[in-house]
Order: C-alpha cells, then structure tokens, then sequence
C-alpha cells in the first residue's frame, strides 16, 4: 500500500465563497482522493470569498495530482494554483551567504575591504593562529562530493548531488551551527579530486567527504588525511558507522548481550560495511563476516575482491565461512545491512541467534522487508523515517565536526569515533530504551553537544 | 602628516563617577593626542557610575595605543578594555552560511534531505534549466584568488589573501545580493589553478578571479573561459577597466574632449593596464601608450616583453615613442596610473596637454602626488576615499555579475563591459557632472541596478 509522505506533500491554493460547509466539501474531497491534510491556513477573506492555503500529503506526484483534480472539482471552488511543497522548499537553492555585519557606509566598508584589511592579511599570512581567528576557517566545512554514489541514486554527477550537498549543509548548519559549503567536483578521478581539495583546503577548517564511490573513496580519504592539515571524514564510511556503533550497543543492552560474544554479519562491502566492519572492531566484537553480492568475505577468496577486502579478510570471519549471506547467517546474533534493496528474504533471519539485532539500513528499501523482519527481530532498525530506530547520520556527523573544529585537531581518530559512538548511545536515557528506542532523534535536544563533547575530550587527552 | 582613519579606528570601553564634566575630560584627552572620536554609547549607568563605548579614528595603531594610554590617565576613568574596530569586525570571519528555511521537524527534513531530495536530484541531474531553477548555482559566484598579487601586499599567499576574499564576497552580498563564496587556492600553477577552477564550477552560476598575478591571470582566465560555460571575469582587470572608462568618460565631457582625439597614456602593464588598454581600444581612443618599468611599450621592443605586451604593441603607440614614461606623457591628454607608488614627478604633469586628466590608482600610495597634482591637472582620480573621485571596482563587478547572472550568459563579452562602463558614467547626473565627481559613490542608489541593466541588454541583443 503507497504510504502519504510529507517529502511528497503540496501545496493548494483555493478561494470559494466565505460560506459554512465550503471547508467541508473540500477537506472531504481531499479525503476521498486519500490525501493527507496537514495545515491549513487562510490567506485573505474579502468581497464575500475565502482565500486559503492547504498543505496535503501524497504518495507520489500522480497521487499529488489526483488530489489537486478532487479540489478544482468541488462546486464553487477555484484552485487558483498549487505546488510540490519539496520542489518549493528547493527552489533557487536552499543556503546563502550573508555577512555578519552590515557594508552601509564607508567606515564599515574601510574596515572590512581595503584599507583596513590589509593589516588583517599581513596579520594573518603567516600565523595559523590568527587565521583560524580572523578568518571563517575555524568553522567553516566544505561538503566534497563527485556525485557518483548519491543517496539510492548512484553514479548521477555533481549537478544531480548538489540539491543532496547543500541539504547537508543545511544540516551542519541547524545542528551544529557550522558553515558548510557544497563542492560538487566536475571530475571523477581519484587524483583530480584530490588534487582540488588540496587546493581549496585553506579555506575550510574541515573536510567532509560525501557520497563518493568505493573504493576510490578510500583512496581519496586516505591521501587526504595523508596531506592536509585539517579533519577529513567520509560521513557515508565514518558517520554511518558511528551511529551503527551507538544504536548496536543500545540494542545489544536491550536484549541482553555482550558485545564479545556477539556475531555480527554484515552485508555490503563499500564505504559504510568497511567503516562499519573496523568501528565494530575496535568497539571489541566477538566475530564477524563481511559479505558481499559474492557472499562472504574470507581469507583466500579470489573473486571480486580488492585491496580492502583483501586486509579485512585477515581480521575478521574467524570461522572462515566461505558461502553466502544466509549462510554467514546462521547463528549469528546482528545483522547489519548496508547494501541494497530486499538482498534477504525475511525466513533467513529465523537461522539466526534468536531475538536477533536486524539493521536493515538500504534506503528508500531495506535489505530486508521490514515489516516482516518486525515479527521476528529483537530489535529492528533502518534508515526509514516511517520506522521506529532510524539510523540517521544527522545524529552524528554535526557533533563530530564541531568537536573537530573546536579542538583544531589535525585528523580524526578511531579513538574520537569510539567516543562520539559511545556518548550518542548514552543520549537515549536509561529509562527510555526500549526495542523501539535505541537511537535517539536527530531532534533531541543536545545530541550534538554530548558527541561534540566527547569528541573534544578525547582531542584534549591526545593533544 | 599622519591621517586618521575609520580602517584604524578602536573602540574604547570607560568608565566612570556619573557626573557633569568627566565625559568632557575624556574626549579633551582623546583631542589632546589627535584621536578623532565617532559613535559614543551609553553601555550601562549603575551605582553611580556610567560605562561608554568610544569609538576614535587613529592613524595606526601606535596612535591607536597612544589614544587609550591617553584615556587611562584621566583621573577617576577606568579604561576596561579597548579593540581595534578592524580586528574586530574580522573576528571570526565576515561571512557565514545560513539556511534559507530552518529544519526544525521532520517534515522540513524530509523535504529537504532525505527522501523528498531524491526527486529533486532526478529532476535536476540531466536538466541545465533545472539546475538553475532548485539549486544555489543561478545566484552563487566562486571569488577565487591563489594570493600572488594582493592590494598592495604582493604574494601573501592563500592564508594571507582570506581577509580579502572574505570582503570581496561581501561587496557582492552587500550591493548584489549575490552568494559569493571565497576559494583561496594553495597553489600558484596555472594548470593546478585551472584544473582547480573547473572541478568545482558545477556549484557556480560565475567565477570572479582576484588578485592573481600577471602575466599568469590572463592565461587562467583565457583558459577558463574557453573551457567553462559559466562566465570567468578578473575584476583587477576587467572591473578596473570598466571603471576607468566610466571615469574618463565623464572626466572627457568635464574637460571638453572626444575620445578620438585624446591621447591616453598608461602606467603599469600588468593586468589592470592590459586591460584598461584593450577597453579604451574598443571605446575608441586617439592614440594610447603603454608603459612598464622600463618605458614606453613599442613595437620592436625586446627586453621585458611577454606575448601579451607584443601583441598589444602592434595596436597601440601609433607614433612609435620609444622612451621613458616622461616622453610617453609629452602631450598627452590623459595619465592612467595602475603601477605602483610615486613612479612620476608632479613635475612631469606640466608637460602633457593643459587641463589633464589624471588617475593616480596606486593604491594606497598613488603614481604621483595627489595634492601637487591637483594643482595642474583638470581632473584627477586615486584609489584612494580621502580625495575625489575614488575609482573603486565595487561600483562596477556587482552589477556585471548581476548582469550576467540573470543573463544566465556563458561568458562576458567585450561588448557588455562596454555597456557597463557607459552605464556606470550615465549614473553621475549631468547637473551633479564636475572635476570633483565623475565616478559614483560605492554607496549611491541604484548603480548596481543601472551596470545590471546595461550587461542583460547587450546578452538579451546577443542571445
């Protein structure tokens, strides 16, 4: 059944005679298309008729259509126009550049231009110090994307991931209050990309890498962190494998685990499973498999494997399991999808530990069908807003980089991460963890500050 | 003697017994040392005390400490603390990136981000139209400056030029209402700034080069206009330009000239030079002489010559002159200073034409002395804001851009910075039209709007 969805709703604008029951007929015929009404709001009453605007959720542009039809088709009523309320939200972009003060006269303008700031840049251009003071490096995070792995869209460019950058952007902003800016490269090859966040890395304070492909986006990272001086972090690897992290250990306190002698399967052998695969290392798991399309990693598989594959064969799959993703299966205590859709059929997870811990994290389609996996889960997580336990990297990247920036750390460390993981689990209260809450909202008040904290505690005892 | 300025003015924070005469005392104290006092606020008056913020120009910043010692020996004043205005206005940086509608629930989230940007992502990916419709591309504009030539500071590098760009980029909030973002470059090779240039430009509706050195500037932007479909505009050259030639528009019609019949003759070859040079050109100019270092630029000539300056000797100096910047100026109508500080004698004025103009841009030291020269010449302009006539690019690279922006044009044609120019002279009312005002004030209404208008009609006649 298709499910209404605000990332779907529009917008109606409609006048009709100011009259009683009008609201009425037309709430109703909304209803009857299956249209979801949210606000309502009048915009003008004058000469006799009424003026409002009423948002309604759809499930996709044909429904938003229908329900658009059902209100022209009311008696009396014009549908004077409307609108997809995320085309709207969109439109001539979603972030601007401001200035903090005001260029309103010639004393502000000597000031801020020449010729006052000539002795800001003799200031500046040589001590570190004053630039992270006289600058907007100190927070300011560029989001570096090549557009080739965006969101469940895949390979779709710089033009197409924009829209997907400066959303980002827009979330660095409302949680954590850093300036971020969207680089979409026009380039796909692992050295131009490097090379132009080399080149535009004075400006920024940090790096946040977004969206780029396995492994070159290992590769990318890698040599980045190599050479510059500032954070880089691939949220899709790092951020997602934080907010795995936390939601595991809430979940594995919620059905009485040890992390030690848990199983983890993994399915998805990219830039999430391999992040996700290394966190959990650290964290101290018992066992765990790495699976990809060819089933699971272990040492000695020739087959589309890579370097990467190649050294995390070593480390994990004590067992040695050498079939498929139902046979990593058997037994094991957490399921981690971070792959594509419906890669499991819901029967395979009752060869699991019982009570097991599904992340099923594929989006907009988990790896497995949730509703079913419901029925036979411990706990259930995805990246689905419309289930309980979103994983949502909002949770995690905004208080990392602003631990990052407020410590003026050079690199980001598996220390900062276990810690960030750690405190983000402790933002879901004692008293309210349950099996439909293991991971806070990216909502709830102070989220980012108690992972900003713990990332600066653990920079200030490296430091 | 030393002038005081508002680029070097502090803020004083006093206190004192709230009582007649003690404010007297304090601002004699600030007048005692030349201090010239602005703004005086009332912070806080309690317990019988008053606590005021001052702010007083200086003239550097020993003056600046003179100043506050100065106040602190006033009997019964506290001085709690005082800032130089400049610094303080640059802490932290000048610009900052903000949402243009907050993410307070998940309705806005999920039309902003994930899932409603999906379709966004779809729509605009193999859309250019669309790109400009729902992203920040149509209205955003990259500063871009690897730091070689800044202002009067020379080679600072990327660090050291931040302040600039920062400002730049407020210049064109302030008076265009453009996103400008700032991109100082770690590296001075021109395929590296290239390359550089090109990989980020999906995010861009504009590039605005700055402050890159000569003769390397021209290969960038050649190079980029070539390969971009976005425009590429250096503004020390072409902004400079467009100035000028407002400037000597009007200074033409002060002293009763035609430009056919004027003889124009430049200091400094670099890039405001070549490109003041090839506008006059188009504009139609009489004769013109370019000048370096080592004199007048001649066809022939062969020590210090670059393929620009050879090329250019073929179109100009009709006479062959082939000596110093003195014979150069023999009987010239017109004097464009765009090299360095005191490079002629008030002196050598005397031999040019009666009544000459003279454009002293040198920035903050001019090409010869403004005040002996305004004793010989009909008009005179500086970059300077403490005499008349300040040719500042902030009249001119906002209403291009605008222009060109709106235009959605993918390059700045010769003919457009021509409209611009004759657009920015219209500004000065006829009846306001004198030696003292030929260029309008960064500040005065509506420039910007007039500069714009001009560049959309010539893309609009040529689209």
């Amino acid at each position: 059944m298709a499910v209404v969805s605000p990332s779907t709703s529009l917008t109606l604008e409609v006048r009709y005679p100011s009259r009683p029951g009008m609201l009425a007929q037309i709430t109703a015929a909304i209803g009857a298309v299956e249209g979801l009404i949210r606000d309502v709001h009048i915009v003008v009453t004058e000469n006799g008729s009424t003026t409002r605007s009423i948002e309604v959720e759809a499930w996709d542009e044909d429904h938003q259509q229908r329900i658009a039809d059902a209100v022209a088709a009311v008696p009396e009523v014009d549908l004077l126009n409307w609108q997809d309320r995320t085309f709207a939200l969109h439109r001539g972009g979603k972030i601007a550049v401001v200035n903090k003060q005001p260029i309103k006269d010639r004393d502000a303008l000597s000031r801020a231009y020449t010729p006052g700031v000539a002795r800001v840049c003799t200031r500046v251009k040589n001590d570190m110090a004053a630039v992270y003071r006289y600058t907007i490096k100190a927070n300011t995070v560029a989001v570096v994307s090549d557009g080739s792995a965006v969101l469940g869209l895949g390979n779709i460019g710089p033009y197409g991931a924009l829209p997907v950058m400066e959303g980002k952007a827009m979330l660095f902003k409302e949680f954590a209050n850093i300036d971020a800016f969207p680089l979409c490269l026009n380039t796909q090859d692992v050295d131009e990309i490097v090379a132009t966040v080399k080149a535009v890395a004075p400006v920024f304070g940090g790096i946040n890498l977004e969206d780029i492909s396995a492994p070159r986006c290992f590769v990318v990272e890698e040599r980045l962190q190599a050479e510059l001086d500032i954070p880089v972090f691939h949220d899709d690897q790092h951020g997602t494998a934080v907010v795995v992290a936390a939601g595991l250990t809430n979940a594995l306190r919620v059905t009485g685990r040890e992390l030690a002698q848990t199983k983890v399967v993994i399915s998805g052998a990219g830039a999430a499973g391999m992040a996700v695969a290394k966190l959990l290392m650290s964290f101290g798991v018992g066992d765990l498999i790495l699976c990809d399309t060819k089933g699971a990693i272990h040492a000695g598989r020739t087959a589309g494997m890579n370097s990467y594959k190649t050294a995390i064969a070593q480390q994990t799959n004590r067992d040695n399991c050498t079939g498929s993703l139902e046979d990593a299966l058997r037994g094991a205590d957490v399921f981690i999808g971070v792959s594509g859709p419906n890669v499991l059929a819901v029967e395979a997870l009752r060869a699991m530990a019982p009570s097991p811990i599904v992340f099923a994290l594929a989006n907009p389609t988990p790896e497995v069908d949730p509703q079913g996996a419901m029925e036979i889960a411990g706990v259930l997580a995805t990246g689905r807003s419309d289930f309980p336990n979103q994983v949502n990297n909002a949770v995690a990247f905004p208080g990392i980089f602003r631990g990052l920036l407020d410590s003026r750390v050079p690199h980001v460390t598996q220390p900062m991460l276990i810690a960030a993981a750690k405190a983000l689990a402790a933002t879901v209260a004692e008293k309210a963890l349950c099996p439909e809450l293991i991971i806070p909202s990216v909502f709830q008040e102070g989220v980012c500050e108690q992972v900003a904290g713990a990332v600066r505690r653990v920079a200030a005892g490296a430091s």
